[in-house]
């Protein structure tokens, strides 16, 4: 891996005392948060550097946290409603000493810095990662420091792409209407969302005018300029004092590395913006530094840079699996998932003319691009607005069209909850697809992992949730759901590699019913989706030599179970062991446990889910802090079976 | 009861000849709405006054389905999104001949008309209740016929206070950039919302200007004068049309009956709008009667009615239940568990200086209307936003106060998921009241009846859900919740009257422990809510002859155990009963079976609770439905019982 390197924060302090710092200071930070997304081998850079400047500016020049600190009653509070911005937040925060530098190092790593903003981080004032909520907490704060007769404003940065969430209207509109004079908004009007321009994906407009129609005094400058934002919050400090204020501060995505930033950048990627998430490889990174540095060093040519030592993994968890049982986990595989899903959505699109595609914003990530491309009449790009893309879906499904939803599970089962339940009440069919189900990975942190979602769609009738285990078998899920069942289907699909490559017994579809991957006597072991399956062959694969003997199956049906197929494989037993990619209420065991009940049998289900919040870090350090790696998983069975045996 | 006739469907054929006949016919479909609604007990009469005109209007005037029928795939599309219109459209559909005059006579009843608007019922498009939805479906609808080369418009009536929710200005948004031109929305400006003025609640502002920042074309006019209406449906079709197109309907909130108009309504219910939901009392039904008729038959002087036969209730019910055992459910008590809760906050007010009450326009519904006036600078009122209201609660969480956020359980859980979830993740501590929580009144209909809250919070770690049996039980619930716990609690209500009076052995809170009402050396019946603990005793009073002993047990904590109390009490047992007034998945029993298999018990749980859709009718209707009244449950738990002792 290429050399990395620090700026130290008395760095920033020398910098600090320059005349015009702030365009410097803001550098400093890019390089920063460039540096540590590097290391974290994921981030978001485009909006972390089209925020900066703004960030920079709040931080040293207009807000008052600098000088009362974090814990201050009276302290002006900042937060970004956003939040893929925040490895510049922490690197300014690095910069003013409230993060120190090994922390500022560990970004998306267990006990470091959460890839989404979390308040467990010094500084951050409120959790985000899942879009437009900020404007509505922000009023909340702002009103309690109104009642409470405490000083000191709120500051909401929001994306404008975020603006496509209709709660940002909710919140606008009551806090015109309860005049919330304390709080102001701050849209990073960069003009890209995830690769696309906002304006293709789904234009605002006439931003001003309609934020103005809801209330708000409004101010527009340029984003980058500090004498502009100077200006403009001079105006929104005199306005009226009961009239909520928002800057529109126009930025550029990708600001301060020439090929990061729009709208050169979204050129050179045809179309399509790179640099939204994810870190830059090796040349990138280094072309990006380089220039970065060159101009701080214009300004600081003596400037100090500290090495970062390389990533000691072994620091990073804490002590071994209490089993003492130790293993490495193998490379994953070239395969995803949801790669084959969209694969298979193109076959199916031949097939099917009423079968059509809906996308909030995360087109890539959810492997929808080449069927946007193939056909674009049939490709419906709804912003980021999942409410309002499911009842859509509804009313497309009334005209007797097959609409195929797609966006991440945590986003999509949650918020959109209500929307499903009145779908579904009408006896239509949907096909939900769920990406990034589950516990990994495990660096966005908890607003994206989804490990509420079949509790979330578990109580609807008629609704059949399933994970597919491997690529065939996502295939053959997907058709099923497209061509067999009348119900509406919720497809939960990983979204990283698949740890290992699984040759399933057969490929046909049998609904409620399990395919066993590892033979043995004792008690069946069920899993579900790749992450967890691979942990249970490793917890079978590590007991077998210790003469405990388990039958791991891989289950894809999470609410339905083949009545012959429980009474054969699974009633028969006294002890089942269920790995839930999900917490532990209202996944696969809580579904089984009511079927076997039903069925009168006295079989026990010990289920291993994600307990607590879902920890942030790599894949093996997430999991081992819920104890669902295989090691550790191996050993709880091992427990589970012995105190079984002796009673 | 008052006697009661209906307008029969040849009188409106006679109407709809005359000269101008559309006021006419619109006064006729209010007598038959209001008739309807005083039969069903319940219905909203305000807003079904208010949308009449625009109804008749586009149904004799400006659509195509009188001419093509509901199943012509160019039929114009209607529907109304807020629903609460629903009696005025039913009484047109019967106008029509779509709906029979029996069934018009069976609102809110089982196998009759859903209270909220639902496609099982002819002329029905789309399914609401919940607000919001509707320009999104519409969207929808219009989208799939422009790609299915179909005719005709979608045209979709909202309420003015409906606009509150942010899911519509995503939809506006949305089609406005895909230039769903066919897509008409009409705004039933009416001013009021449940009980007061919009303006009050959470002002609109500038409608107009604020629907143009959209993109949309806007045209307004007197929603009651067909003339305009006629001008302005004129305007909107040549309007360009690539563009949406929306009227705003300027209205009166009970417009057709003087005492229950806006403003003078309001004035006379000292400053709360009495005629929104609910039906009229016999004399207020008279007087609005004579009212409408002499109208009526001012212009029809021999009107012809049909006298209404009286309810039959044994009709509505589908045979009895197959338990042979028939009972007669007693009167309900003047217990409210919801009027005990609104008295304990004001308690609880004095004492913690730091609790808020905040609400989402159901003030009446929710009983802290007392506490508004009480306290009005600790109440916020926050619209209908769900979602805006729950993260406002989490900034003023993050304050150090502690808000007492209110809405309807199928609601509140629902749409404003993901914003308890990132509440929850902050770590603060806030209270959620889920009024009308369970499957009664079944009279709203699917929209309402929440039987999927316990699921939806289930999973989040660290919320304490709870459900108090009675007044006293209620208040003990909400002190702890309050002062002891230190986790966020969901507290969910009955609305409607206790149907006994329940003297529960403890009335200090004892977490994780149910207390006993009926002491039986049988199994246990765990139950919890006031209707199921009736259905619960039921069912153990008319078992008791026949030598089948039960021990009852009100559970108010749906997702904590005491462990020695689920050893002494539960585990103890081969089998256990449960009664959910919730859906089977995700609720107590699901949790139970967890805590037993993870204590190592071999208890078998035996749930009862309510499978698929729920019925829409009486409270005995929808028990029966489901097997859940007392009687079915008997049979249910005899043969239970029966089958293991065979075993």
């Amino acid at each position: 891996m290429i050399a990395l390197s620090l700026i130290p924060r008395d760095e920033f302090e020398r910098a600090g005392a320059l005349d015009d710092p702030l365009p410097l200071l803001a550098d400093m930070c890019r390089l920063n948060a460039l540096t540590a997304v590097k290391r974290a081998g994921s981030g978001h850079l485009g909006s972390t550097f089209s925020s900066l400047d703004v960030v920079v500016h709040l931080l040293w020049r207009e807000l008052n946290v600098r000088e009362l600190g974090w814990q201050h009653a009276e302290r002006d509070v900042f937060f970004s409603s956003k939040g893929h911005d925040v490895p510049g937040l922490y690197a300014a925060l690095h910069a003013l000493g409230v993060i120190p530098a090994e922390r500022l190092l560990r970004l998306r790593r267990l006990g470091g810095l959460d890839g989404h903003p979390d308040i467990g981080v010094p500084g951050i004032e409120a959790n985000s990662g899942s879009l437009g909520m900020g404007i509505s907490k922000g009023r909340g704060i702002a009103w309690a420091k109104r009642r409470l007769g405490r000083g000191g404003r709120v500051v909401v940065m929001t994306g404008d792409g975020e603006l496509q969430e209709g709660q940002n209207w909710e919140a606008l509109g009551s806090a015109a209407h309860q005049r919330i004079g304390n709080l102001w908004a701050i849209v990073d009007r960069n003009e890209l969302q995830s690769d696309r321009r906002t304006e293709e994906i789904l234009a605002l407009g006439g931003l001003e005018e309609k934020l103005r129609s809801f209330g708000w005094n409004v101010e527009t400058c340029d984003g980058h300029d500090h004498s502009e934002l100077d200006g403009a919050f001079r105006r929104l400090a005199a306005a009226p004092s009961d009239v909520p204020k928002v800057l529109v501060a126009n930025t550029i995505k990708g600001r301060g590395v020439s090929f990061m930033e729009h709208p050169a950048a979204l050129q050179q990627g045809d179309g399509t913006y790179r640099w939204h998430a994810g870190a830059p490889d090796d040349e990138h990174f280094g072309r990006a530094r380089d220039e970065l540095l060159a101009r701080i060093r214009a300004r600081v040519p003596d400037l100090r840079l500290d090495d970062v030592a390389p990533l000691d993994e072994s620091r990073s968890l804490e002590g071994e699996p209490e089993s003492g049982i130790s293993v490495r986990r193998g490379k994953v595989t070239s395969e995803y998932v949801a790669a084959a899903y969209g694969e298979e959505l193109l076959e199916l699109a031949s097939r099917h003319p009423e079968l059509v595609v809906l996308d909030a914003d995360l087109a890539s990530d959810c492997r929808i691009r080449p069927f946007e491309l193939r056909h674009p009449d049939r490709f419906v790009e709804n912003g980021i607005a999942e409410q309002d893309m499911v009842s859509m879906a509804a009313g497309l499904a009334r005209q007797g069209l097959l609409p195929v939803v797609n966006s991440f599970a945590s986003f999509l089962a949650s918020r959109a909850n209500e929307q499903i339940y009145n779908q579904t009440s009408e006896g239509t069919k949907v096909v939900y697809a769920l990406h990034y189900a589950g516990l990994i990975p495990a660096g966005p942190g908890k607003s994206h992992q989804s490990i509420r979602d079949i509790s979330l769609l578990g109580a609807l009738p008629d609704v059949a949730i399933v994970q597919p285990a491997n690529a065939a078998e996502t295939r053959a899920l997907l058709r099923w759901a497209v061509e067999e069942t009348d119900a509406t289907t919720a497809v939960r699909l990983a979204i990283g590699p698949s740890p290992r490559a699984l040759a399933l017994p057969a490929e046909d579809v049998r609904p409620g019913v399990a395919s066993v991957l590892l033979h043995g006597g004792g008690p069946p072991l069920l899993a579900y989706g790749p992450v967890m399956i691979n942990e249970a062959l490793v917890a079978a694969e590590l007991l077998a030599p210790r003469d405990v003997s388990v039958r791991v199956l891989a289950m894809p049906w999470l609410n339905r179970f083949d009545r012959g197929w429980l009474g054969d494989e699974i009633a028969v037993h006294d002890e089942v062991f269920v790995v839930e990619d999900h917490a532990p209420a209202g996944g696969l065991a809580d579904a089984l446990r009511r079927a076997l009940d039903a069925a009168g049998a006295s079989t026990r289900v010990t289920a291993f889910g994600v307990e607590g919040w879902p920890a942030c870090g790599t894949p093996t350090e997430a999991l081992r802090t819920h104890g669902l790696d295989g090691a550790t998983l191996a050993g709880r069975i091992e427990r589970v079976l012995s105190v079984a045996a002796r009673s």
